[in-house]
């Protein structure tokens, strides 16, 4: 009898292990082989105690392994019946090239199943207390990348200044390209702006100011990290809604003793 | 000594109660009260096995309990010590008041953190099969609410056809309106097209056609349903990237046996 493989593409969410969904434990729980995108946390693959586990991930555009070898690792591996877990950050269908993935296990006749993730574009402006919508501020949100200026300039030239949140994703390098055009389209200078470094980890560093001050933003150290740049007035929010320092309570058992 | 309350901000996720995070598993598990969304479904209340629940969320618009009162109800049990889980479906900073809920949280002074959740603006084209990005197809997408002839209007009338994925929230009722405004704007008729009904419930049902055919869609039953309009050229990977009626395979426990 030949045992069927299969391949979950999962979403690990923005950082903190324990923003995994309960699916993605479960199916990582189960796995034979995890291939994982370079930001995933240690954390999230200690879910995965019985797999064989490869780093396949990109960081900042650099390959480290081959998109067709990621393709045909997965495929290769469930077709010797193997339990494939594609871990990615963030959710897998948000600029994740998971669309690419399903394709190619389509092709091949592999079953595959999407497990959605909590995706940076929406966590990572909220855990630094900006919700990307806000009765009065902002009724929708657009999701770009920054790594093209041919994929987010005809987005942007177009859309009415403030019309909608835009949150710009691998946006470090052209946050002073961004905010110039859209103050040339005629966004106001003193529209809020934020960047959001290392969401959802230890490490993480919110940079608030202005869309006139973005592009001159001191930010600290590896230009390579994964930012998040959030613009709009709902970012004024984070005055208020930011986390306090004071971490939540402790557990109710032990608050109880 | 008094014990000090605490209120989480959490997102539901799509429906399936796989799809909750760790986290909000966690913290209900810790509850002592929990006020959920309408449409929340049983088995993610089950988590809270020691809190009181009370429904409080709205329905297609309309108000089972005033929004004031959600936020009292919430500023008291944590004024009286209380561990109090705000559950609301997606996430809490979509289209879900979570920012007003932080805000009344804040001005009480009430410590309160956010839970991100799985939005259905990514989650419910997913699981059709849809990547709301797709490399050489669209390298962004725009959420908006179906709610507001005037939220939507501006910024969909400004966007250049095809140039995002557009997702509208709660868009069931206004379908028409906005095939027939993309269409006035240019859009292609042919333009692929899907409203899908119930993501991650066992009643889930997608529909696909064009920008051309969506007025006219035969939509089934309830129109209080929560239903994702996704438009946009990725619709078109729905025919080979949709869940095969086969699903996952049994776990790998049990496949071993």
């Amino acid at each position: 009898m030949t045992t069927q493989g299969f391949v979950w593409l999962v979403g690990a969410g923005p950082g903190d292990p324990e923003l995994l969904t309960r699916k993605a434990a479960r199916v990582l729980g189960d796995a034979d082989l995890v291939l994982y995108d370079a930001l995933v946390v240690p954390e999230a693959l200690a879910l995965a105690p019985h797999a064989q586990r490869f780093r396949v991930g990109k960081r900042a555009g650099r390959a480290s392994v081959r998109q067709e070898t990621i393709e045909r690792l997965m495929v290769q591996a469930a077709r010797r019946g193997k339990r494939v877990v594609r871990l990615k950050c963030g959710d897998p269908f948000v600029l994740g090239r998971g669309g690419e993935e399903g394709l190619a296990l389509a092709a091949a006749g592999v079953p595959f199943e999407v497990v959605p993730g909590v995706t940076s574009a929406v966590a990572a402006p909220a855990l630094a207390g900006i919700p990307v919508t806000h009765r009065g501020l902002a009724s929708g949100f657009l999701v770009v990348s920054g790594h093209a200026e041919s994929a987010y300039g005809p987005v942007l030239t177009s859309l009415p200044p403030q019309a909608v949140t835009v949150v710009v994703l691998m946006g470090l390098a052209s946050r002073a390209a961004i905010a110039d055009l859209l103050l040339r389209r005629g966004w106001p200078r003193t529209t809020p702006a934020a960047v959001v470094l290392g969401a959802a980890t230890d490490a993480t560093h919110t940079w608030l100011g202005t869309l006139e001050s973005l592009a001159a933003a001191p930010l600290p150290g590896d230009s390579d990290a994964p930012g998040t740049l959030v613009l709009g007035p709902v970012v004024s929010l984070a005055a208020v809604l930011a986390p306090a320092s004071s971490a939540e309570p402790a557990p109710a058992a032990a608050a109880r003793w």
